[in-house]
C-alpha cells in the first residue's frame, strides 16, 4: 500500500474514532494567503497531489476538486491515493457543499469535520446551508497533528521594518489613517487579518510566505492600542532583525502579543465594554476567528466588509512609486543581460534547458542589491510547454531549448525597494507564420491597453476589451485575465482592481500598478505572453470629463524580429519603436558592452 | 395670474380639500411607456413644462425633477407656474423622496397624494420609505379629472394584426411558448403591462402612442385561458379593421375583456383558487394594480421578476430579421434620395430650413408601401444646434442650413415590416478641421464596433469600449449609450440588451438588433453621430470558443469627402469602402437615375 493511500486511511481511522462522516480539507494557511506555507500544504501530505484544490474524505471517498488549470496534474498525481478528480468551473461542476449534500442524502444526522484555521467562515456556511439542520460542523484546529507527526511548525523567520523613505507613510501615520476610517464608520476597532494587509499598515517584512514577504500574524486596531499577534520568540540565534524590528513597533506604540492569543484575546475584549463595534473582512477571516467572535460579541456588533486597507494599499504614494520604477529598471537590466545570453547561447548550439534559463535569469537578478527573491515561481516554458500559462518547469529534465520557435518566461522579484512581474516572449530561431501573427496580434493588444486613454471611473471589465481586440478579431482569445494588482515590495498579485472580463466596479485609481499580459495558448504548438506592469497616471480634464491613463514601468525591450509590421498600425508602430528606443537609452550605460551593442540592434526602429 | 399659475392653485385647492399635504405627479401612463398619449401628458398639462421629469407640489412649493437633457427647456418653460428646477442625476441630487423628507421635517403626520395609474410601486415604496410611518400615501387614479375637464380620453385607435408570414410566429405558438415558461416556473398566470409585450404577444398593433404602434391594454394569461383588456367599444364609425382583428383573436381563444375591468378581474381570480401564482413585471406595474393584487393575493404568491417577454421579443427570428431587411431597404432608399436632395438644393442657394429638412425626409418616407409613421421625432440639426443630442426641431423658424459646416440627421420609420433608425452627419460645404477630425474619429468607432468579433455571452459594457476607443484616445466621449436593441415594427427603443458603460449582464444573442451610434457634441459649435442598426449573428466556434458578430442591416452611404484618411486603418478603410459599394449596389436600379449617379460617385473607395 502507497504511503498517499496509507495517509487517507489514517484520515479515515481519525473519522472513526471521532464519528466524523466526511472530512474537508483545504491548502489554505490561516489567512487565506494566495501561497501558503508548507505547514498548510495539507492536502499534499494527504494524498500527494500539489496542485491547488480543496480534498474531500468520505468513508468510501477521497476526491479532490479543482479547476481547468490542474487538470493535467491532478490526472497524474491522483491515482497515488485513490483519490478522484471533481471537476470545478465546468457547466455541470458540482460542489462540494452539493457533492455532500448528493452523498449524504436519506442518512440521520451527519457529521462534517473541518479545520477552522484552514477555512473560511462563508465556505463552512456553505456546507451547512447545504446540509441543512441534519448536519453538524465538527471544527477540529489543526486536524491533521495527530497524524502529521513531523509537520512543519508555524514559520518563523526574521522580520525587517522599512523606514518612510522606502514607503513613504510612516507606521504611525497609517495607524492615525485607519483611526480616522474607523471613526468615520463608527467603529471602534478593526482585526486585519491578510498578510499582506498586516505588513503594509506596520511597514513590516518577512519571509514566512514563499514569494511573499509577509509575516503570519494578525493585527488588530482599536483607538487606543495597536495589538500585534505574531510569533515573538523565542528568536532564533542571533536574529538581530527581529528584536530591532519588535523594539521599533514597540516605540511607535504597537504592543507584541504572541500569534496564538489572538483567539483569546478577542473573546476577551470583544463584549461590549471595551470594543462594541468590531470590522472584520470575511475573505480572509478563518472560521475558527469567526466562531470565537460570534461567541463572545454577545453585546457588541461585529461588521464584516472589504478592509479598507486594500484600497489604499493599492494606490501608491510617490516614494513607493519611485522605488518601483528602481526596481524595473535593476530588473531590466537583469533581463537584458538574461535575453542576451539567452540568444547567444542557444544560437551557439549551447545545450540550454527550461531549469537553466530559469537558473540563470536567478543567477542575473540575485546580483541586484536589496534582491529579496522571486515573487512568484519563474515560467520557462519553450515550445508547447509555453501553451500552458501556468506551466511548471520540474527541476529535472526540463526541456531543451532548440534554435527554432519561441520561448516563454514569466518571472518578478522581490526587491526591498520594489516587485517586479514580466513576460517576455522570444523566438529563439525560425518561427512559423502562425507563431509570428499571434506573437503580433499579442504585442498590439498589450500595446493598445499600455498606450489607452480611457475616462477617470472606468473600472477593470469596461477596459479590457482595449486589449482583447485585435485577438477577438481574429477570433482567437486567452483564457486568463488581462492585468492584476502589484503590491509593493508585498503580493505580486493584489486586489482590488483587475483588468478582466469578469465584472467588478472597483475603477481604475492614479497610482495602481497593474500587469497588462494578454497572451494566446495552442495546445500542444507554442504560447505567446507579452507582460509589462502600468502605473495608473492622471491625464487631466478637459470638456468631454477626467481622462486616466498608464505609465510603463517595465524596462526590457519586445523582440521585434517576427513582429508582422502590417497587423500593426502606425500608432502601434510608433509605441513599440519609443519604448525600445527608451529601454536602450536607460539601460544601455550599465549593461555590459556587449550586451549594450546587441541591445541597440534590437531596439532599431521599425 | 398665469394659466399655469392659476392650474397649480387649482391642484392646492384640491390639495386642501382632501387633506394632502404634497402631491407627486409623473408623466407616465399606466403601463411606464416611454412615450405616452396627451392623456397623460399631466405635467405639461398644470406646469407648462414639456420635458420629462416628475413634479412636485406642496403648499408653498413646486418644483419639477428632470436630468441634463432637459435643463435648458426647464429653465425657460418653469417660470410660467413659478416652479423651481431640481437637478437628477448630479452629483448633489437630492431625489423627490429625500426632498419630501427634508421639506416636512418636525411634521407630524404627512399625506402625499400620487396618481397611482401612473407611478410604479417602486417610486412609491421609496416616498414611503423616506418619510416613515407618519406617512399616508393618498392612492388617487385620474388625480387631475376634477381640475383637467377637457382631459384627453385613453387612446383608441383602430388594430390590426399581424400575420406569421409577416412575423414569423403566430400568436397561438407564443402563447404556447409562454405556457410553457410558466410551467417551468411554477406559476399559474402572467400579467403583461407592457404595451410593446402585449402587442408581440397578440400580433397586434395599434397607434394608441406616438411613434409606438402599441395598443393600450393589459394581457392575463393563464394555464387555460388568455385575457386581453383593451378599450373595445363602442369602436369608431367605419373602423372594421378593429372588428376584423378582435374575431381573430377570439378564435385563436382571447378572451376580448374591457380595459377598466383588469383591476376587478384580479381582484376576483388572483385568491389562491383559481391563480395560486402570479408573475409581474414591476418595472411596468403601476401602483393601483400593485395594490390591488396585494389587498387580494391573501392565500396566492405574486412573484416579480423580468417579464420573460422581453428577451424572447429581442432576440428576432428569421422572418422579422427579412421584414427588418426590407425596412431597411425601403429606408435606404428614401434616405438616399433626402440626402442628394439635401446637398442639391443647399449647394444650389435655395433657403433650407432644418424644419424643411425634416419635412422632405417625412416626404420620401411617406412614399413607402407600408410606411405607419415615423418610429421617434426626427432630429433635424444644423451647426451648433447638432451639439444637443436630442435636439428638438422648431416647427416654425428653424435655422436655415448654410453651405458649410455639419447637419445632422436622426430618424427612423415605422414599417408593417420593420422599423428604422438612423442617423447621418453630413457636410454641407467647407467644414473645419476640428470638424473633419471628430468626424472621422466617430466613424472609425462606429466602424470598429460594426466590424467586431467577439466571444458569445458578452454583455454590452464589456464591448462598448471598441466603439469609444478612438475618441477616448484623443480624450473625447459622448454621454449617452453606444447601442439600444430596437423593436420589430415596436418600439424604436428596447432591452433588455444594451450596449453603454453602465453595467448590465444580459449578452448579446443572436437575432437581436441594436444600433451603433458613436457622437461627439461640442456645445455651441457642432455635433456629430454616426448610426446604422446591426444584426447580431453567430460568427462560429473554435478552440478559443464561441463568436458573435454584427451585420449591418442600414442601407445608406456615409459621406468619405470630409473624412480625415490618415485617421483610419487599413482594414477601417476597407469596411467604408465595402459597406458604401454594397449601398450602391443594392439601392442604385430602385434610385432614379440622377440619384444613383450621384450615389455612385459619393461611394467610389477612398
Amino acid at each position: 500500500m502507497g504511503i498517499f493511500i496509507e495517509r487517507v486511511e489514517a484520515v479515515r481511522s481519525m473519522m472513526r474514532a471521532h464519528g466524523w462522516d466526511a472530512v474537508v480539507i483545504s491548502g489554505c494557511d490561516p489567512h487565506s494567503s494566495e501561497y501558503s506555507a508548507p505547514r498548510w500544504h495539507q492536502i499534499a501530505w494527504v494524498s500527494g497531489y500539489t496542485g491547488e484544490g480543496d480534498l474531500v474524505i468520505t468513508a468510501d471517498h477521497c476526491g479532490v476538486w479543482t479547476d481547468s488549470r490542474y487538470f493535467i496534474l491532478a490526472s497524474r498525481e491522483l491515482p497515488a491515493a485513490g483519490a478522484e478528480l471533481h471537476r470545478t468551473r465546468v457547466p455541470d461542476e458540482e460542489s462540494i457543499p452539493r457533492w455532500l449534500s448528493r452523498h449524504f442524502e436519506g442518512w440521520g444526522e451527519v457529521t462534517v469535520a473541518v479545520d477552522g484555521l484552514s477555512q473560511t467562515a462563508g465556505s463552512v456556511a456553505e456546507i451547512q446551508a447545504a446540509l441543512g439542520d441534519r448536519c453538524t460542523i465538527a471544527d477540529v484546529p489543526d486536524m491533521l497533528d495527530p497524524i502529521w507527526t513531523d509537520r512543519p511548525a508555524i514559520p518563523q523567520t526574521p522580520i525587517i521594518t522599512l523606514g518612510t523613505e522606502q514607503v513613504g507613510w510612516s507606521r504611525l501615520q497609517k495607524i492615525s489613517w485607519i483611526r480616522k476610517w474607523l471613526r468615520e464608520k463608527g467603529h471602534d476597532a478593526i482585526l486585519l487579518t491578510a498578510l499582506d494587509e498586516i505588513a503594509w499598515m506596520l511597514n513590516v517584512r518577512g519571509q514566512d510566505v514563499e514569494y511573499n514577504p509577509v509575516v503570519m500574524s494578525y493585527l488588530l486596531v482599536t483607538s487606543d492600542s495597536v495589538m500585534w499577534f505574531v510569533r515573538k520568540g523565542p528568536l532564533a540565534p542571533g536574529d538581530s532583525e527581529t528584536q530591532d524590528s519588535f523594539e521599533e513597533l514597540l516605540a511607535d506604540g504597537v504592543d507584541i502579543e504572541d500569534y496564538s492569543d489572538i483567539g483569546g484575546t478577542l473573546s476577551r475584549i470583544v463584549d461590549g465594554d471595551y470594543i462594541r463595534s468590531l470590522f472584520v473582512d470575511p475573505s480572509t477571516l478563518n472560521y475558527d476567528l469567526y466562531k470565537i467572535l460570534k461567541a463572545s460579541a454577545s453585546d457588541a456588533s461585529v461588521t464584516s466588509g472589504t478592509s479598507p486597507v486594500a484600497l489604499r494599499k493599492a494606490v501608491k504614494n510617490e516614494v513607493e512609486i519611485e522605488g518601483m520604477r528602481e526596481a524595473h529598471y535593476e530588473d531590466g537590466i537583469a533581463m537584458e543581460c538574461f535575453l542576451h545570453w539567452l540568444e547567444t547561447s542557444v544560437q551557439a548550439d549551447e545545450l540550454v534547458t527550461e531549469r537553466d534559463a530559469a537558473d540563470m535569469l536567478h543567477e542575473f537578478r540575485s546580483r541586484i542589491e536589496g534582491f529579496r527573491g522571486e515573487s512568484f515561481e519563474t515560467i520557462s516554458a519553450y515550445g508547447a510547454n509555453a501553451a500552458l500559462p501556468h506551466y511548471v518547469t520540474p527541476e529535472d529534465d526540463s526541456a531543451e531549448l532548440l534554435p527554432r520557435g519561441l520561448y516563454l518566461n514569466d518571472s518578478g522579484g522581490q526587491f526591498l525597494f520594489g516587485t517586479t512581474d514580466i513576460t517576455r516572449t522570444v523566438p529563439l530561431g525560425p518561427c512559423t507564420p502562425l507563431e509570428r501573427e499571434d506573437y503580433t496580434l499579442v504585442l498590439k493588444g498589450h500595446i493598445d491597453l499600455a498606450k489607452a486613454i480611457f475616462p477617470k471611473g472606468s473600472a477593470g471589465c469596461q477596459i479590457d476589451a482595449i486589449a482583447r481586440q485585435p485577438l477577438w478579431n481574429s477570433m482567437r482569445n486567452f483564457g486568463h485575465g488581462t492585468g492584476h494588482g502589484v503590491g509593493f515590495y508585498l503580493g505580486v498579485h493584489e486586489g482590488p482592481m483587475q483588468i478582466r472580463q469578469n465584472f467588478s466596479r472597483q475603477p481604475v485609481v492614479a497610482g495602481m500598478i497593474t500587469s497588462d499580459e494578454p497572451g494566446l495558448y495552442r495546445e500542444g504548438q507554442s504560447g505567446v505572453r507579452h507582460e509589462n506592469l502600468l502605473l495608473a497616471v492622471d491625464a487631466g480634464t478637459n470638456e468631454f470629463g477626467s481622462w486616466m491613463r498608464f505609465e510603463t514601468l517595465t524596462l526590457c525591450h519586445f523582440d521585434t524580429s517576427i513582429v508582422v509590421k502590417e497587423l500593426l498600425d502606425p500608432s502601434e508602430i510608433e509605441w513599440l519603436n519609443r519604448y525600445n528606443a527608451r529601454v536602450y537609452e536607460t539601460l544601455s550605460p550599465r549593461l555590459p558592452s556587449d550586451v549594450a551593442e546587441w541591445l541597440r540592434e534590437k531596439t532599431l526602429p521599425i
